[in-house]
C-alpha cells in the first residue's frame, strides 16, 4: 500500500497502523478523527504519518480507507467520503457488527458500494484510545470479512492481504451469520457483565461488596470496563440478534433458578459439569 | 502449631499446608481424604507429612483441624471427629458459605461447638486438586472469620494467626453478612458464567460459536471452568441469598433488555458508562 487512510486512530486503528508499519506494508498513513488532540497524540507516537481534517485531501489517491471509529459514526463518514472516493480506492471497516454496515454502504455508497469490504478484526480489549494501541494486537487473531456478491474481488484480496500482514487469520462469511455468532459469544457476555456491575454498584453497600470481590469477579467483569459509546453502538446495531440471545439466556438462567429452588443438586452438578468441561476444553484448544 | 490435620488436601488445603511449611509455622501436617490416590500425591509432593485414614489417630493431639473439602462433606466430617475431639484442639474450615457451616457445627458438635472457628479464605481459582496448590495462594488475600459469641477467643486467635502466617489479611463478620456479600460478588457471577456456557455448548453450532470466542469470552467464562461438585454445594448451601441475587440480576437484565428494545441509546450508554467507571475504579484499587 502506498497510502492508507484511517478514520478513528484508537486502539483498533492505531494497532493496525503499527502492525502495517512494522511489516513495511505501507508508505504513508493518514489519520482522520473527531479529536485533534488524539490525532496529535497519534502523530507524536509515530502511529500515523499525517493528520488531516479535510476529508477530500485526506483520501486523495488513497489505496485504502479503514473506518475504525465507533460504528455509529460509519454512516456520516461514508457520506463524507463518497463524493471524493476515487475508483481505485478500497474502503473497509473494523466494526463489531456487519449487517448494519452493509446496509449503510448500500444506501450511502450506492454505485460505489462494491468498493467496500466489510471487516471485523476480532481483538477484544477493554482499553481504548491510541495510547492502548499495540503492534501485535492482531497476531494470530481472526479477522472476518463479510463481502457480498457485488463486492470487488480485488478489494477483498487487498483487505485480506492487509490483515494477513498484521499476522491475522482472515475468513469470510455472510454478514447475517457474523452478527448471530458475535451476538452469542461477544455481545451478550458484554451486556451480562455490564448488568452485573450496574446492579452491584448501585447498592448502598457497593463499596463493601466490591472490597470482597476477588479474582473470579475481576475476570468476569473485565469486559464491563469496555468503551460505553462503542457498546451502545454495537448493542443497537445488532439489536435483533442480541435480543434473541438475551431471551435464550434469560430462559437458561430461569431454569438454573428452578433447579436451585427445587434443591435439585444432581441436575445442578450435571449442568455445572457440562459447562465446566465445555469451557475448559475450549480454553485448552485456544 | 505442633500438629495440624487437614481434611481434603486439594487446592485450598494444599496451598495452606505449603504456606505454613514455608513460614515454619507447623511441625507436622496430617492429611485425611476420600481418595487414597490424591493423599499419596500430596505426600509425594511434600504437601503433607503423613496420610492417615483413621480419624481417631489422625486428630489425636492435634492443635488444629482444618476442613477444606467440598462443603457438603463438612457434616459427616464433624460427626467423625466429634467423639475423638480433644478439648485443646481447634477446628476450622475453608468453606465458601458460612451460615450452613455454623448450623452444622451447632447441631453436630453441640457442647464442643465453641472449638470451631468458621473461616473463608478468599482465593478463587478455577483449578482444583493438590497439584494446583500454590505456596503463595493466600498472599495478600482476605480471610473472613465468622465466629459467634460462643466461639473460643483462643481459637479465633489461633486461626487468625495461622492465616496471617500465610500472608493473608484476616477480618471478622457475621455468617449471615458473609453469605449475603459472597452471594453477590462470587456465587452469582459463577452461576451466570455456568449458564452462558451451558446455553452455548448445547447448540448445534456450538463448535463454530466457540471458534470465534475471543479474550473477552475467555475471561468472562473462566469461572465456568470451576469445580462442579463444589459449586453445587455452594449453591445449595447459600440458596436463600443466591435466589435473591438471581432475582435482582434478572430484573436488571430485563431492564437492559427494555432499553435495547426501545432503542434508548442514551440510557444504554449511561448504564454502560456507570458500570465501566465502577469496574475500572475497583480494578485500579486492587
Amino acid at each position: 500500500l502506498n497510502k492508507l487512510v484511517i478514520f478513528g486512530v484508537g486502539l483498533i486503528g492505531g494497532s493496525l497502523a503499527l502492525a502495517l508499519k512494522k511489516a513495511g506494508a505501507v508508505n504513508t498513513i493518514v489519520g482522520v478523527g473527531r479529536s485533534a488532540e488524539s490525532l496529535q497524540q497519534a502523530l507524536a507516537l509515530g502511529v500515523i504519518d499525517l493528520a488531516e481534517s479535510n476529508v477530500k485531501l485526506a483520501i486523495q489517491d488513497a489505496d485504502a480507507i479503514i473506518i475504525s471509529t465507533p460504528v455509529a459514526q460509519t454512516p456520516s463518514i461514508l457520506e463524507a467520503i463518497k463524493p471524493h472516493l476515487a475508483a481505485k480506492t478500497i474502503v473497509s471497516d473494523a466494526g463489531s457488527t456487519k449487517g448494519d454496515v452493509v446496509q449503510y454502504v448500500a444506501q450511502i455508497l450506492g454505485d460505489k458500494a462494491h468498493q467496500f469490504v466489510p471487516a471485523h478484526p476480532i481483538a477484544g480489549a477493554e482499553k481504548s484510545g491510541v495510547t492502548a494501541a499495540k503492534v501485535d494486537l492482531y497476531q494470530n487473531k481472526n479477522v472476518v470479512l463479510t463481502p457480498n456478491a457485488e463486492t470487488s474481488q480485488q478489494g477483498i484480496a487487498l483487505i485480506r492481504n492487509m490483515w494477513e500482514q498484521c499476522g491475522a487469520k482472515v475468513m469470510e462469511m455472510s454478514a447475517a451469520q457474523h452478527d448471530q455468532i458475535f451476538a452469542a459469544v461477544s455481545h451478550l457476555p458484554h451486556l451480562l457483565a455490564f448488568a452485573l456491575v450496574e446492579e452491584l454498584a448501585a447498592r448502598p453497600n457497593a463499596e463493601q461488596l466490591f472490597s470482597f470481590a476477588a479474582s473470579g469477579f475481576r475476570d468476569f467483569t473485565r469486559i464491563a470496563g469496555s468503551h460505553p459509546e462503542m457498546w451502545r453502538d454495537i448493542s443497537l446495531a445488532n439489536k435483533p440478534a442480541l435480543l434473541k440471545e438475551i431471551k435464550a439466556y434469560q430462559q437458561q438462567l430461569a431454569q438454573l433458578n428452578t433447579l436451585l429452588e427445587n434443591n435439585d443438586g444432581a441436575s445442578l452438578e450435571a449442568l455445572f459439569e457440562r459447562a465446566s468441561v465445555a469451557r475448559n476444553n475450549w480454553a485448552k484448544n485456544q
